[in-house]
């Protein structure tokens, strides 16, 4: 049911991550800066770790734009992998490059190690950590932003903030939260918010629930690593009475006009005019220098899970992903309406 | 991507809701009896209106099952509305019957109304409300009984209840909330949880976004008519600290255990062996006696929208049917993993 | 990827055939007629069966359109099984009915009944044959008729023709050939031609293997059950030089234009302005008076297959599935390339 | 629906092709010396032109393999474009790098130039014809070949052939019209048969039109660029009658065999136990040196379309590819009939 689909792939510490994306019309402009920008934001936050100063990501686009401009075939993105270097034998391709340098047993609570191991039937668990790392929103932040390259030309515009951070709700408290959580050796987590501004009306449906935007939206920001709350519009629904919380219509100069977005923008699964409101919390972070108890599967034995290197607090990372999901699922439900093979105007 | 997919359809007032479900295994007893109990639990809950007085939803299996037991083939699930007879001339499909008869322009807030009738070019709101209407999660709860029936002969349980309804956080609150709300001709909104227990580890994945359980269950859960927030495991996660928060790992009699489940049974995006456990909360539902402000489509005129009929809360319905919800996706999971054609012992 | 998504169900001999269709526009006129009318076609043509006299098949909408219109929500097509009271007992969904009254368990060569028998580990083959039975495709007609109605719409137009019945080549030919076949206990085979005219140009693309029309349209008349070969355009282009088959561009009045046609009007798998032509063969019916060698699955002995009841030959109903088919293909596609969630002009 | 699931990009000129496959199970070997010598046979066959000697594709793995096996995560191919050396400025992404040289405007009858102009509103048609150029085949061959390692495990084996060239059905007259078209400077087509053996009984299904194996088969075949008609199984089909042509039963040594196949191993959509045989005709090349009449877009005037280089025959290249793509859907069908997330042995 996709028209806009795409596959990532890439391992934390292997060669690069890779993007392929289909079903872009073709004449839309591809502003590499724009996407290196977004990589950039992903990886910045106060309360991030060592990673994010060895890696400064930036894109490389190997198919689908000639001249600066989409030709309707599929675009590739790849993403190089600056710390490979130090990894080539032990993240190698090669069965003769077998090794257990790096091997890994210790399941670190919080993570996909230990479901991931069982899974897919692997002793180290570098080869769960691999991927689940959070490291692959990397890619999915450079779709994100060709998403977005596309939503623009309609018009469409977007922001994030970060609304709390551990229990701090302002930019001075975030900071103090922060610094306590690693002077202790210990995570954060905390809420974002994103706003998509200026989309038609009528975007998802009611008529089938996988038509719904509400879901799909849902979908695409519950599946953010470390996300375990997903919210539209006013949090306090749940708490409200009807009359409270229903956004009543207004004519204003002939136009129809909500006074409240409590809705967040949606009603019956659809787009109502008003802005598109989606909140997310995030879980703290798992890896931490805090050891947690666990068990190591070689030996079945328990133990503590340890970690040299880490974030204290990834919110806003959250939030940037967050915006760049959002933004993929905005692009395929603007090409089911207005379906197009090129943008309308050939410059 | 779906092994377990299907269809449903049906207008509030049309003749009957349907559901066709295509690709369960064959020889799966299926328990009419059952369904129809999942269907009676639907109608159920304190502060529901007339409508489900009327109703009383059955359901006619009209393929794909024969002498109690599927065969492969596409399941027909039909519920009637026994309603129907006085609405066969508004809600025909003849053309000869063309009638303005409860033809309806003024825009219900909350609803799919406004962005509905602009989407689908509607001058008549019925056309919309018809199906952006609740009704339709009767076929939804058909289809997920039929679901449950296959996991249940995995061992799978599962269950629900209510955490909240407005401010209401017991039973003996709920009734007192609702009563009062009824009696202003407001409503209500709540919070409700779903667990299932007794899952295999390592449903869902982390190798691509979408293979993320805790994505699509969110999908499935928000999508749900009036639900606004969507959690995996501890609503409180983002306010806690790493040390708090993780399920740290131990040995039990040589098997591995979590004492704590903060995470709701998802780490990683896959099921970790512990109970799976979502929770949602539901806006107050928009069709209230107490009248909103709104505007005539017609006549393009402020007005205000007011109903004959409704629920105070539905509240318990919206339980039964993320119960549903969730048994589609582990369902699908569940032949994604285990793979089959037919159940493995014929009886 | 589909825009234009159905399912169907039903077994032959059951309570009905139905099928849900979801993703048309709202506001297209459903003419029920129409529909009948290509029902009847299926059921039509020299040398068919006994069947096609108990079942004059005729559509019920249940859902989805309102006063002779799409409304946008899905729609439901029931096609009763005339013949239903006289199999009420063995078709029964009830396990307390269970009989082997007309079961079998001789496997028909030619059918499903001997790998469906394996796959869904069923010893009655009638749990097979039921569902595998072509009376499935009165269904699909009544899907392609809906289609069709959409792509009226546009202008597009469509026809089919026999272009040979065993060996015959001419009508008459048709006739004595079946006569002859007929008469000794037999069935025959034979080629199809289907055609759509109008359809814009660049359905379809070369961007990617799965978004190439050839491929979608092959997939569709392929699945017809007894089809084996699909060919696009000229069946003669593999024995042909390149000088001799490519279709020529010319200018006439200033418009493009090809003078042959011999790539069926398909170039880099998109439609190229000219005549969209598909055709197919379609193997003898494997039903047959005349008793074919087999195998007794209970007894595991050799036997004969033998049968009461059968058509000769269902080659004119074959052209009418495989135009139906086209047209799902066609229709999704023009959703894809053109979106839209109602007609454009609202009558 | 799909398990197995994949996208490529690239353009014949550009940097690279890429493919990225998800959905294979975990500690499958990945022989990267198997991937290169389908590549080479891909390359090669009697009546190449010049580019295969230029390029001698070797595939790179980025990721999702590890130590020589796969670990769940997603697969990234990579086959290098040795030539775009020569190409980087013209197939630069780089808006400042825009130019006419090496623009394309005189449409190629046979080709994707002219649909694709319109369809994308190309101006330059290069930005149609690099991406339609069969090159694509090549990344598509790498993932088939890591399709057949994976089916290779079960036993699965395969093997194709060419049945005809031209007019030529033997080897020595393959030779023979080949040289004779090509000293014209023309192209020719042929036939070719794929065959897999020792599939499991019950891939695909009956049930619904979409599970029919055949369907998958012929739009995964039919979709290869040039192929005109698909066959399974015998072709002489629809001219036989049902007495000559079904495939009866027998037993021997107490198992049911078939002692002919017609049917080409597919009955009632699913695989019988018998070799899957499906044969497929493909046009003569359109890229030729003796001119065909067409149109220049830019002047909009009647030309000819002439060209450099260019292969004679590339029906051998064919084969390579359809037996690429028959993996692809056997592997799926494998994957959804058994589950599965990782090969059940960890050598």
């Amino acid at each position: 049911m996709e028209k806009f689909r795409f596959l990532t792939s890439g391992e934390s510490h292997g060669k690069c991550l890779t993007a392929i994306i289909e079903g872009l019309p073709a004449n839309l402009e591809i502003d590499v800066d724009f996407i290196n920008s977004e990589l950039k934001k992903r990886q910045g936050g106060y309360g991030r770790g060592g990673r994010m100063k060895i890696e400064s990501d930036t894109v490389e686009i190997l198919s689908g734009v000639r001249f600066g401009k989409t030709i309707g075939s599929p675009i590739t993105l790849m993403i190089k992998n600056k710390d490979f270097e130090n990894w080539q034998k032990i993240m190698s391709t090669n069965p003769e490059d077998e090794t257990d340098e790096k091997a890994f047993t210790t399941c670190r609570p919080g993570h996909a190690d230990y479901a991931g191991s069982i899974k897919y039937h692997q002793k180290d668990l570098r080869n769960i950590l691999e991927r689940s790392s959070a490291r692959q929103t990397a890619a999915e932040v450079a779709v994100g932003a060709v998403a977005k390259l596309f939503l623009k030309q309609f018009g469409i515009e977007w922001s994030s903030k970060i609304l709390q951070i551990g229990s701090g709700k302002t930019e001075e408290e975030f900071h103090t939260e922060i610094d306590n959580a690693k002077a202790e050796g210990n995570s954060l987590g905390g809420k974002i918010e994103v706003t998509y501004k200026n989309l038609p009306i009528g975007l998802g449906s009611y008529v089938h629930w996988d038509r719904r935007l509400d879901g799909r939206l849902a979908q695409a920001v519950m599946s953010i690593p470390a996300v375990k709350t997903v919210a539209i519009g006013n949090h306090h629904a749940y708490k409200m009475k009807g009359s409270e919380y229903h956004d009543e219509m207004f004519l204003e100069n002939g136009k129809i006009v909500h006074k409240t977005n409590n809705a967040g923008g949606l009603e019956g699964g659809m787009t109502n005019g008003e802005d598109l409101v989606i909140s997310a919390t995030m879980k703290p972070i798992p890896t931490m220098q805090k050891p947690l108890h666990t068990i190591d599967l070689a030996t079945m034995e328990e133990t503590e899970a340890h970690f040299e290197r880490s974030d204290t607090c990834a919110v806003e990372a959250c939030a940037v992903v967050a915006e760049a999901r959002v933004a993929w699922v905005l692009a395929n439900e603007m090409l089911l309406k207005f379906g197009g093979d090129a943008m309308r105007e050939e410059p």
